[in-house]
């Protein structure tokens, strides 16, 4: 708790100020190519994330909401969990998120390993328990050997599959896009319209919260800073873990890149048309009314955030043991 | 209903028969590597087979069920399906799938292309409909463009849909287990044990329905031939389809590839040790009680044909479009 609402303050600071100092006087950097440093804990990481076995049901893995297929998110307004329960919050994308400040539109979790634990363990969503999925794992010989090589031991723990989990997520970045081509010199890169459409965008002042190499993550902000947000999504934001009425609706800003792939847009997921949230945006967090021609602008530019996806070579997972606890999809 | 009814007589004539006539002498042979002569209709039916938005919910896809990481099945008795409903069958495996004599546990689709239909309207599974599948794809340019440069025409059709799919399943084949290197004559590619396992597998009569490349997947066969199958499940196999009392409990021959994957066993799903489907199939099938090393026997050669799994680079999906109707989840 307490890293979380330092993490939130610093980043309310750093918000307005960080990006105008940047050497190439871009408020938005490239993202860099991922760098694996130990391919076997990500290769181990990318099975995990594929692993069904880590849900009660044995039928939702990671990627059953953060789809690798569609820019790591599920396209929903909110999350299908166990049971077919219907999740409270839309999911954010696991692309480029070893960029965030913190996980989740809370940041109840400080990075990308401590989130990976709480979906497996939520009964809305995985509902399954640390022990039950560790016990699942170290039933199945190949996972022994494969945890074994990578942690050194013969005991697989929860902090061990979520280690490996986020290795891999951390690959999960999206280099290259035609904005990355333009910052990197490509003048060719984007056209007029793309070109007007971020210059807007500097100009009115999303840039004070959409910044950085992932266009966001960066900070907590509160989600209708001039005109109240309307929604009947109850989720309260950083309140609902601080109780501060100061906290109410501030969410960590989410990520600009592949906004394209990752409709619907705001953490109740009400938006699918970029350019109705390119206009809530404006008016509710900078008290502009944009023209059409402007939004259109905008969009434009946005969708060339869209970078390079990950190519992922689906795993192929070991097949259980009589000794493997099964599957309850339906008890 | 014809076809099947023919199919099905066909078949019961060819399975006493057919191996015997094999040159090599063996009622089993060797996975062929698929031959794929149309790349882009492939890779399209990939797109396809991981496409949740043929679903109603926008979160279901093909590989849902017959996911590709674990054996082309969901390792569960019966499937989960639109709203978290429960199927009434075993998911079969979609690997080498494209070997069977018809699609279904009862043959009710002649092949891979209507089988594909099937799930796509199952109010029960995808619970979507065809003409919305299409309407879908048909506001996704990068469709439009994909079925163009397949199919030569600006109209997508639930046909074209299904004929890409199963293009994609043909490609599914898993060659080159360690049984299937052992048929070309690598004498060290098993153990003794896996040998001896072959030898009573044939010796005690399984070949009579399991043989051919698919190990299985060519006939109809009564399930409970000397003893009645005990069993929950409902289904009736081919009566259900025929009407006959003679056809109860007539179901397709699983095939015996990859079979260390595909648990849990039968048209119900309800034995997840192999052992026990071994033990099961002798005394119902075949009036024999086999001993507790009778059926380690069996069960080490059957896991000799588990073969080299596809390797599956994750497609990437395009994105909706403003005009793309929208999934319901929870609607």
């Amino acid at each position: 708790m307490k890293k979380t609402a330092l993490a939130v303050g610093a980043s309310l600071l750093l918000a307005t100020t960080a990006w105008a100092m940047k050497p190439n006087n871009e408020p938005i950097q490239p993202i860099e190519p991922a760098v694996i440093t130990d391919p076997q804990k990500v290769e181990l990481g990318k099975m995990l994330f594929f692993e069904p076995r880590l849900s009660k049901s044995g039928f939702i893995s990671c990627n059953s909401c953060h789809n690798l297929s569609t820019g790591g998110s599920d396209n929903l307004p909110t999350s299908i969990g166990h049971n077919w329960q219907e999740g409270p919050i839309n999911a954010p994308t696991v692309l480029n998120s070893s960029m965030n400040l913190a996980q989740f539109w809370d940041g109840r979790a400080a990075d990308l390993k401590e989130q990976a634990a709480g979906p497996i363990a939520n009964p809305i969503e995985m509902a399954f328990s640390h022990t039950l999925a560790v016990e699942v794992l170290q039933s199945i010989p190949q996972y022994r050997e494969l945890f074994k090589a990578v942690y050194g031991t013969d005991e697989i723990t929860i902090d061990h599959v979520t280690d490996a989990i986020a290795a891999f997520e951390e690959t999960l970045v999206t280099p290259n896009s035609r904005f990355d081509q333009w910052l990197r010199g490509d003048e060719n890169a984007l056209t007029k319209t793309e070109l007007e459409g971020y210059q807007l965008f500097k100009s009115i002042g999303c840039v004070a919260c959409h910044y950085g190499p992932a266009v966001g993550g960066a900070s907590f902000q509160k989600m209708g800073l001039v005109e109240p947000y309307q929604t009947t999504n109850p989720s309260q934001g950083v309140a609902g873990l601080t109780g501060k009425d100061a906290d109410r609706f501030l969410f960590k800003v989410p990520t600009l890149r592949n906004v394209e792939l990752t409709y619907p847009y705001f953490h109740d997921g009400a938006y699918w048309r970029l350019e109705d949230a390119v206009d809530v945006m404006a008016r509710l967090q900078l008290g502009r009314k944009l023209s059409d021609e402007e939004i259109g602008k905008i969009v434009a530019f946005l969708k060339t955030l869209t970078g390079e996806q990950p190519q992922i070579t689906l795993p192929i997972l070991p097949p259980s043991t009589n000794d493997t606890p099964r599957p309850q999809p339906f008890g």
